[in-house]
């Protein structure tokens, strides 16, 4: 090699995930597919390049400035996706025809935007969307809470909190109290309540808004109509809503469908506790119309939504005259990762086997071959060591890698019959009979170990 | 909406997967993963774009004119990664401080190839990639065949063969007839044998390589070297080609090492009617230095190898001095999943969930929503239809989709305490026992239709 090296690097803002991150990246998006899948969604995948005619009529400022976009060889004017919402509201106004609705998928899959790179933001970024399209069902509603609630407790988390509301609330107080015209800044400003609190929020609204403090102060009160905290004080609430939003006729709606939508998550298994209405979240300004949910960790709200959701009229606007209305949410999958690791709740291993076989006898090579193949189908995942080094050096690498089990065979064990199950967290070891004929013994003490372990990782 | 609509379209070169055709790529993508963890290869990712430095180091002309490159937001120049292999040099070489060695990963992940679109090829396809850096053991060649076998097997094939060679055998054989320094040109011609015939192949090595007809009748002879046909058979094509290469050196340790690698796999319990000697495959030019597989389907071995790799000499040279040698193989999703559409191997459906619940009374929607919920904490993914539309659209719905099972209950049923279990492929129906505390007989009869049916697909 004459000529001189490149230096090894990732392109700024972007990373690469190493086995120890990787696993329990691939766990929980494993977790998250078998989940969408029990509800019956679908899996798709679209194209990572569109042409940028697709991507940038969104035709937000911050998008394009994000946008990784560029001419292809063919002189195609393409980017790469920036989310997954505009590439299914293009594939559903593409395919609608051979699609049944309602139509139900997820996607999980990366998306690239060139955001500053500050503060733990990168540049590409895996979402887990799911959607069901085509049906204004408050069904459908329910679902997407019930499913919220499903993944969370298949990842392994116990104290989180489902945050509901719903859009028409908040669009008939505004409408009831003449500030419909005014909107996009009262909402603006009332996404920042739980941040500045409520002194701010109000003088902002009156300052950036123009609105009067009379009318300040009746957002700020529907916006602290919360509850949840108690089972039984969801009705109250919503009479408290009613007498807000003095009548007006879209806020009505909203507050049954909301209480629907309780109602019917409760009666799908969901935890009343893990449930609370919060008429001040908005989520943004103008996409979602109905329904909102937001997903806390009880141990690190700080951390922001984990899981967020919503419904909206009309998906693919941009694309096609046929009305698409959907609800859905996505699984922040970065930032659940990020707290997961906070929580000290990932385990750290870079291996998804939990057995190594040291190649402890060089002339016994065909012997671990076969004990290896054995044991995977008995359903045990194992590594076989391809060298012949010594004991000490595989052990060694079982630890760095985090090995649960080794299983020393040398010359006299293999003509004994026997192997030594080695439990490598807690320094202990049994001897067990074995031989390529009676597999039975040594799997159940394989396992024996794996359920004394603290950080239990069967593939 | 006074915007004009845009034409939602793919790139062109690229494709969209709609369910029915992501639910098998999913289920061997899945697969994949299984395999490659239960032999402790650990995952790892990288980003979509690499600096252009780092992917077009390689230098092939071919590969630098299809690729996706431009210059991003910061003016650095930036391409599409168009295969695993060139990132994971890069990844190897910056990340080698902190991984231990043996390094065994897998890695699934789109790639781009800016390629000429005609016949059936896609400019964004998925790699699946299993490799061991660090080792120069014959434990690792043999188990890149094993996990070949695994895979192969596990994903339902039963008439499938893998090809073996060692290149030092060509590489020998080249050496002996004073022809390595037209290698290139040589095992060029000699990759076209299975396409073009004897004859043609001679006759183009005579007049492209320019080497006599008695070394290019040589090569042809030792190409010719297969075995595997019937058990036993091996040992005496291995001594065939020792004589073919007349003694030398490395031919004779290439010869052992095939030896060594084939025997080890029969050892590790794969079939040796699964194996075969193919001393003429070459796979490529310079990449590959020891052992080469293949895998072909029996059935179909037109479509070319769906399962190729092979052990490399040094990975990462472009960018460490650091020698890491390596062995592992790539997974042809895209042309396994063409060739099992041909086979008529891929069932026709477009849920994951077997299972639908028409929502057939709308007084009872709490009641459809807590039996999904019973259903799916037993393991049975199940979809509640989210409209109370006539039952007969909702059997619609259930034929277009390929769902498996539709559960019946209207007024009459939830009050007496029964639901109807209607197998869908069959036109039969069965009246079960259930109410929310008692959902088990309802379990084992949807159970009883799934393995009954001729395409099981339960989550």
């Amino acid at each position: 090699m004459n000529r001189s090296l490149i230096t090894p690097r990732t392109l700024k803002g972007f990373r690469d995930y190493l086995p120890e991150v990787m696993i329990p990246r691939e766990r929980i998006m494993g977790i998250a597919r078998d989940t969408f899948r029990s509800f019956g969604f679908a899996p798709i995948d679209t194209p990572a390049l569109e042409l940028l005619e697709v991507l940038s009529g969104k035709g937000s400022d911050e998008t394009d400035r994000q946008l990784y976009k560029f001419t292809d060889n063919g002189g195609r004017e393409v980017g790469l996706r920036f989310d997954l919402t505009v590439p299914l509201a293009r594939f559903a106004a593409q395919h609608i025809a051979s699609l049944s609705t309602p139509f139900k998928r997820y996607h999980i899959a990366p998306v690239w935007r060139g955001e500053n790179t500050q503060a733990g933001r990168y540049r590409e970024f895996v979402q887990c969307d799911f959607d069901t399209i085509g049906t204004l069902s408050v069904v459908a509603d329910i679902e997407m809470v019930v499913v919220i609630d499903t993944l969370m407790r298949a990842i392994g988390f116990d104290r989180f909190t489902i945050r509901i509301n719903n859009r028409m609330v908040l669009t008939g107080l505004l409408t009831h109290l003449g500030l419909a015209d005014k909107s996009t800044l009262v909402l603006r400003s009332l996404d920042k309540l739980p941040k500045i609190g409520q002194d701010e929020t109000i003088a902002e609204m009156i300052q950036v808004a123009g609105i009067a403090r009379d009318q300040a102060d009746a957002v700020i009160a529907m916006a602290s109509c919360t509850s949840g905290d108690e089972t039984g004080s969801y009705a109250e609430t919503f009479a408290k809503l009613l007498d807000v939003t003095g009548g007006n006729e879209v806020a009505k709606a909203g507050i049954e469908r909301l209480a629907e939508t309780v109602d019917g998550a409760i009666a799908a298994g969901v935890d009343p506790q893990r449930l609370k209405l919060d008429v001040s979240i908005a989520r943004g300004l103008d996409y979602y119309t109905g329904v909102i949910a937001e997903t806390f960790l009880d141990d690190l709200p700080s951390i922001g939504s984990v899981c967020s959701g919503g419904r909206y009229d009309n998906l693919a606007g941009m694309f096609t005259k046929q009305h698409l209305p959907g609800v859905g949410a996505s699984l922040g999958l970065d930032r659940l990762l990020a707290a997961m690791q906070t929580l000290c709740l990932l385990p750290a291993v870079a291996t998804p086997a939990p057995v190594l076989i040291p190649f402890f006898d060089a002339n016994r090579c065909h012997d671990y071959l076969r004990l290896g193949t054995e044991l995977r189908r008995r359903g045990v995942a194992c590594e076989m060591y391809p060298e012949p080094k010594k004991l000490g050096q595989q052990l060694k690498y079982a630890d760095e890698k985090g090995f649960h089990v080794a299983l020393i065979a040398g010359n006299n064990e293999w003509t004994e019959g026997r192997v030594q199950v080695k439990d490598l967290r807690h320094k202990t070891s049994v001897d067990v009979n074995y031989t390529h004929d009676n597999v039975a013994g040594l799997v159940a003490a394989i396992q024996d170990v794996l359920q004394h372990s603290d950080q239990p990782s069967l593939a």
